[in-house]
């Protein structure tokens, strides 16, 4: 119970985990601070970073295995495997139908399974899940269209060799310590990507629906239409009942945790029905012989057979997916150890860039779709993991007696911090490719997918800090608590800083469209000059504090990437990320559930 | 802005309107207290209500006319014919169906604007909306399934006979004074009757959208549902956005007002686009040539033919009928005068009901669906009527500099109490019977109508006190605000209250299935005795206070029912209603929107 007469100032710090960060760099710190001579420049001491995130990293290796005794890995093995495996199968589904049934089922499945052997066991942050996103079933079907137009049999081995450039690529990024530019981004533009994200998904979803019209008729296509509805709503109102003060809390986390899971089965069960439902003949997940590739061919693809020039011509496609997974794969990272959870162990982001390079590879020439940190559900790991309390707030009111304000706190106590979750995830998964499970899989259909993408991109959409501040432009004045922080920002100022996001997230959507789509990443990524070199001129330094913040903001996350970024002139790190912090104070945390890409 | 150091303790009396009521009985006021002998017994003093209904009225009829010029009779004009078209519309699709095509939507038109005129020109109260409810189908088609036994070409005349002697018992009850009685209803009948009502139409809801499976296939069926769970979550939003803190307040006010016409105009909209969706073929309202019945007969049903057998066999069924309209109609009209509305004018439950008899007697002889008082329209009219203003309260907390609660309470301030706009909703129904406006009918899918009760139906049982006070069980202790007056009662206490309501609730929807759903009104009203009889003993007194109120609680409408009602020993008026007391002292008002039957 706090004290109700403490009223603590915004600014003070939450506590946080001590860390041992030495400010000078010896052989045990990774900064480049203090530092004369050619030592500054980090693209001279190759390999430093990675180094380093091993060094971190590899005395807790073997209590990543012993702190996994407990309930909470068995719950969040249970719950990852649903929240990995659906959208994933999602997105194949578009990508099977996109690029002529090249990518299916299998590869899906195939790829997430190596991604998390490969990131359980080796990787240095083992709570970052990798997987298939959205994004890569978006970047494949492109490059499809495109080869499409000259000769399309160079296909295969075309990928194979844009994941070798992509994978070269990720190896020279993560041996020149590039990585550490991550701590950079801002809000500024890992909000505008989770809201591209989030508007990508619906159209998805949507996209999904209107194939089982063409393809199975209208019955087929309404009754679609009705499962995707319902099952998104299904989600949506178990994880809000979750966030509700009805029953106990352990219950209510069951709710929330496992709402896919029972979303799923329900759903799943009612397309089985016999009668009008059954006979309505929906369509189900496709799927084909077990551990085989879906297309007639071996799992090594024949790379070397493509002709000179394409080899080259593959070369600008995997700098682009590199520049994809650059921001991808660390901001999911970044995500799932952010501030708000109590981490004790170090991650680090050159070795796992570094081991990303490798999956890409190795997916690039078995001819899987290329696996990468998963932004939504990364942090949902994390989430999963943490042991939570609720706990009782009273707020005294000058209202009278007996209404004072009793507000459920939500406090994250501490984080199973281990490899083993993740481990079996992957084990699952394999199970997953197995005949069996197949068969399973293919009873699931399709609709529910085109529920999950509703599911994902409206959570997305929903939580987005542009959408937030819309409504907060929206709202009449009055209402408005005194101690928001955005009252201190010039409402143009909130215009312009929201407009520029929404142009960027037009402008992505708009190209995804087209057979440009393949460029994405590069407006994504333009969107970081745009905020650290232009808006300062145009935003007074006061207001940029309050309407952005810096989305790395874990000083033990901040000690893989060189140490806390610099700052503008009179700034102090406290003074960002006003917003979050007011709102964790007083409101407590937000729990990470799937249906929010960021948090 | 209310002074946040002013902390009014729970019982204080909100301000009420100065009612000019003389406390013995005179020729000016209606009163049994402080009478002796014969003339306290209000069976001797035939027409003594209906005399003092009118004395009261009448000095107002002409600023019935002339204070409706302004903007809200416009507006409530418009809001009140959607809102009372449209669920009429629905309950004749079922009735329609359900009766061998007897009662048509030419029927319940008529009926309706029947009802409109009378009321808006002769009643007393214009303010209670007068029109086709859910229960008058569920009677009718009843009564037909039990004459279909015998000799179906009797259920024309026997419908007559019903409706006459339903009449001879309504004019019986007003000139006897026997609505007096209504002041003992409490909302523990009340709030079980909304429940009923909101389950029953929820079913409807259902059937319809079975029924268009049955009758056009698959195709059309998943179609419906989709329209139907659309429609009802395009108006559940407008509403809920209507309470919100976006936009400014008239703006917010038009979207919930009028979110049955936006909502309404869409839907329709969408189901006619070319292509897959009108190909689908969803069925549409039948209607048939303006002005006729829907059965080739003439309007007047030739009663006369009717065996005398079965006149008398007619004789319990208008009894039944009285009791059903005497709960229903007397129930719409006091929330129609609710106290939360700052009403000026006086009411008058016997002239109305001795109306009612007379618009019952020449709906039964002409063959049309009975009107009554529509429960959930009703106040809805008065709240069209009334100006509200959205003030700001601001309490202050002890949680620091900035963090006190801003929260919007809205006030009445005045009602346009005026005949007008009831009269010109009427003209608009007779509108609607002309041809051209037929056809417009003719166009609305009849999914929609299962959207609309699925609106009154959930609107009903969200709102609804046993729904509040389970979730109250099932809540965490610790985050209840102390000042919630629930918390004086025993649990068990609780739990038997709203179990006794519940078996109430079972026991009319389980018999609204069967044959003998003809009985559903003596199972409502019997609920009064039970609460009046036999709950004292199971109950502390002070328990009842917090969980049950007299539903009728307004002077205005007090002083035609012979005056408050007898309370228990020790027991005050302002001792009643706790809750409801709470909850307008602290959060405002709560608007009526169509979606809740009860306040």
């Amino acid at each position: 119970m706090s004290n109700p007469s403490s009223a603590p100032t915004l600014k003070t710090d939450t506590p946080e985990v001590p860390l041992e960060l030495e400010p000078v760099s010896t052989h045990k710190s990774y900064t480049y601070e203090n530092v004369r001579g050619w030592r500054q420049y980090r693209m001279l001491r190759p390999c430093r970073g990675m180094y380093h995130d091993v060094c971190r990293r590899l005395p807790y290796y073997w209590s990543d295995i012993t702190d996994a005794f407990t309930y909470r890995t068995v719950a969040s093995t249970i719950r990852m495997y649903f929240v990995n495996l659906l959208p994933a199968v999602a997105y194949t589904l578009d990508m099977y139908r996109r690029t002529g049934e090249f990518f299916g089922v299998t590869e899906a499945l195939f790829s997430s399974a190596l991604a998390a052997m490969v990131f359980s066991i080796l990787g240095v942050q083992p709570l970052t899940i990798v997987g298939i996103t959205g994004l890569i079933s978006l970047f494949n079907y492109t490059i499809y269209d495109i080869i499409l137009q000259y000769d399309i049999s160079l296909y295969p081995s075309f990928m194979a060799w844009t994941g070798i450039w992509a994978a070269i690529f990720h190896w020279i990024v993560a041996i020149f310590n590039l990585c550490d530019y991550m701590r950079y981004v801002t809000d500024f533009s890992s909000e505008s990507f989770g809201m591209y994200v989030g508007i990508i998904y619906m159209i998805k979803g949507v996209e999904e629906l209107v194939y089982e019209f063409e393809q199975h008729g209208a019955t087929a296509g309404y009754l679609s239409c009705i499962i995707a509805i319902l099952y998104f709503a299904s989600i949506y109102s178990l994880e809000k009942l979750g966030q509700s003060t009805v029953w106990v809390p352990w219950f209510r986390g069951i709710l929330a945790d496992y709402a896919y899971v029972f979303a799923t089965l329900f759903w799943v069960g009612f397309s089985h029905i016999p009668g009008r439902l059954k006979d309505a003949n929906i369509s189900k997940v496709p799927v084909t012989q077990a551990f085989s590739p879906t297309q007639p061919r071996n799992w090594l693809l024949e790379f070397w057979t493509l002709p000179i020039q394409w080899v080259f011509v593959a070369l600008p496609f995997g700098f682009l997916l590199m520049l994809l997974f650059y921001y991808d794969h660390n901001v999911s990272s970044i995500t799932a150890q952010a501030r708000q959870f109590p981490l004790k162990k170090p991650g680090g982001f050159h070795w796992d860039f570094f081991l990303l390079g490798c999956t890409t590879f190795v997916a690039g020439i078995l001819g899987l779709p290329m696996p990468n940190g998963l932004v939504p559900q990364a942090p949902v790991h994390t989430d999963s993991l943490t042991n939570y309390t609720t706990e009782l707030k009273i707020i005294s009111t000058t209202e009278g007696e007996g209404t004072e304000i009793r507000r459920p706190i939500v406090k994250a106590t501490a984080v199973v911090e281990q490899r083993v979750s993740h481990f079996l995830m992957g084990l699952a998964l394999i199970g997953t490719m197995t005949g069996p499970l197949l068969t399973v899989l293919h009873t699931m259909p399709s609709a529910l997918f085109a529920g999950v993408f509703f599911v994902v991109g409206w959570g997305s959409i929903e939580s987005n800090s542009i959408v937030h501040r819309l409504v907060f432009l929206m709202s009449e004045n009055r209402f408005i608590q005194r101690d928001e922080p955005l009252l201190q920002v010039r409402r143009r100022a909130i215009w312009l800083f929201i407009g520029l996001q929404g142009l960027g997230v037009v402008a992505t959507v708009a190209i995804s469209q087209t057979i440009a789509a393949i460029g994405f990443p590069v407006l994504i990524i333009l969107l970081i000059p745009l905020r650290t070199h232009l808006m300062p001129r145009w935003f007074l330094l006061s207001e940029l504090e309050v309407l952005d913040d810096f989305t790395c903001t874990n000083k033990q996350v901040l000690a893989s990437l060189g140490g806390a970024p610099a700052l503008p002139e009179h700034s102090k790190e406290e003074d960002w990320g006003l917003e979050r912090r007011r709102s964790e104070q007083r409101f407590g945390l937000r729990r990470q559930r799937v249906g929010s890409i960021q948090r």
